[in-house]
């Protein structure tokens, strides 16, 4: 059993007993399917451990940790609609299962929902405070999406609006799920404002392992494909330090092969991964995870709390971003 | 100049200073879009007159007048998708003029934006009881939308399904403008309430009109088509009275006609309208609908407030629910 079982297992009895199977079923159904597959509910164990940092309740914290784990489940409904992708955690995602419309409306429901449960049982101060926070987060979330999209048909994307994108699109919700924790603990500002920068670092390093994993790993657990965002020409980091540091040579090859009108094969990937490889781009990759992971770290211990649940909360962040594969 | 246009004019010179053009414009645009369309307002128009009824200063009702108009223009965008429309306010649909990906993000922008206008110079109690009134009927509309998209497969549809569905899609919005308004000015627990029936008795009214001008009302200033949910086979108020009162031989070309596997023809609306004519539905509509407005008037009433107001809201009722076409 891992130090982590305790917080995820109290959290979903309480997400079971709140979010039950109703109808009309067309509307609820979807949602209990997305909510009910395995996945690692990082949000809501990080709003718990953040206010744990504070308390010892911090079962007191689990409306939150509920608001940003369906914040979390709508965005995902309303993406893989966005970006046309028929899997989600090993299994069908719920426009392709239910159909276009249960995709956007349960969608919404989540989202209506996410307000639901986001102020419950917190002082009316403390509320609106944590709507506040939210509600920028969440628009900050929407501008992110709108961002990957329009990369697509966009000549040219830097590392600069890459960064926004992702901590747009990412990491503001890594930031806000741990510092609603804390907000609902009692937290000063100053406290607030640190663990929020900790969690959106981190997710930013989260991401940052995501784009180098899809070219540098193995194949997942799930069996995703090794170099996928190579085959979806996706303009993800390592493309861009890639256009930004190649010899004119190779500068020409990516730009034949990112923008041919016909789909790529496995020797288009392997040619792009042969480049990218040779500018070294998984040690810079590395380097600039490492950064942002040694920032978030520092202003996790900037916090001057809890250390045995500081010390847990360095252990996952930690963990999540020792993988390999 | 008409008696609401102050209130209007003020509400759009605030609408267009909050809601400006801004980047990225795949995730704005849209949205000014939409709002920019005309349209009665009646949402906004409402909230401030019934903020109107209990204090002189109504433009600090703003907010939440901005809110429930953003909600209102959330639900058309989504809809529309969902009920391939393809066309909305005389304009095309959003989903048909920037796509389908613009229609589902720029419509959860609107959403989240509402909870931001929503608890808007608030006092913290206010602000929450206007969040917590806000995420019931918000729920709710969403419920309502799957009703009405499940009575298309669904065998039989009696008329309290379709009460409940009206009322969840169209009339608690209309109880929420009211009751937010008045929340606002800081009205009793018992005058919120009636305002809330109030609206939601006049949004039943309204529906019901709009089922029974569609059959028996004129072709429509924009032109929309008399007969248009026949065509569609639309389990309307008209339809469902029609199955419960119809002879036996009408009865089964009722279902004929709706079950047939290919598309109806002019000569099937007409045969259709003259059975809901011949069993005197115009007049059973028209009863039905007075009795709405009756009631919310009579709620409206009990209000003891400001009565050159409460005289301004009946008139407003009057002129909606006075449509011949």
């Amino acid at each position: 059993m891992s130090r982590f079982d305790l917080y995820l297992n109290t959290f979903n009895a309480y997400r079971l007993e709140e979010v039950k199977k109703k109808n009309p079923s067309g509307l609820y159904d979807p949602i209990n399917y997305l909510l009910d597959q395995p996945s690692k509910q990082i949000r809501p164990l990080l709003c718990l451990l953040s206010y744990h940092l504070y308390e010892e309740q911090w079962n007191r914290a689990l409306p939150q940790a509920l608001a940003v784990e369906l914040f979390h489940n709508f965005t995902l409904m309303h993406d893989d609609i966005m970006d046309e992708a028929p899997m989600r955690r090993g299994s069908a995602a719920v426009h392709i299962r239910y159909g276009l419309n249960a995709g956007i409306l349960s969608g919404d429901a989540l989202l209506i929902l996410t307000y639901h449960y986001l102020p419950r049982d917190l002082e009316p101060t403390a509320a609106l405070e944590a709507l506040q926070l939210f509600n920028r987060i969440a628009i900050q979330i929407c501008e992110g999406q709108q961002y990957d999209m329009d990369f697509e048909n966009e000549a040219e994307v830097d590392e600069s609006m890459y960064m926004r994108m992702i901590r747009y699109k990412t990491a503001v919700l890594l930031g806000a799920s741990m510092a609603l924790g804390a907000l609902a603990a009692g937290a000063s500002a100053l406290d607030m404002d640190l663990i929020f920068q900790c969690g959106e670092n981190m997710g930013m390093a989260f991401q940052i392992q995501d784009d180098y994993l899809d070219v540098f790993g193995q194949m997942d657990s799930v069996g995703k494909r090794s170099g996928g965002d190579i085959l979806q020409r996706k303009k993800t980091l390592l493309y861009i330090k890639a256009l930004e540091l190649a010899s004119d040579s190779d500068r020409k090859i990516l730009g034949e092969i990112y923008h041919r009108p016909t789909t790529l094969v496995d020797s288009d990937v392997n040619r792009v991964k042969g480049i990218f490889r040779s500018l070294r781009l998984n040690e810079l990759c590395a380097e600039m995870k490492q950064s942002y992971f040694t920032r978030g770290m520092d202003q996790l211990n900037q916090v001057s709390t809890n250390t045995t649940v500081k010390a847990l909360i360095g252990e996952l962040f930690t963990q999540l971003l020792d993988r390999s594969s």
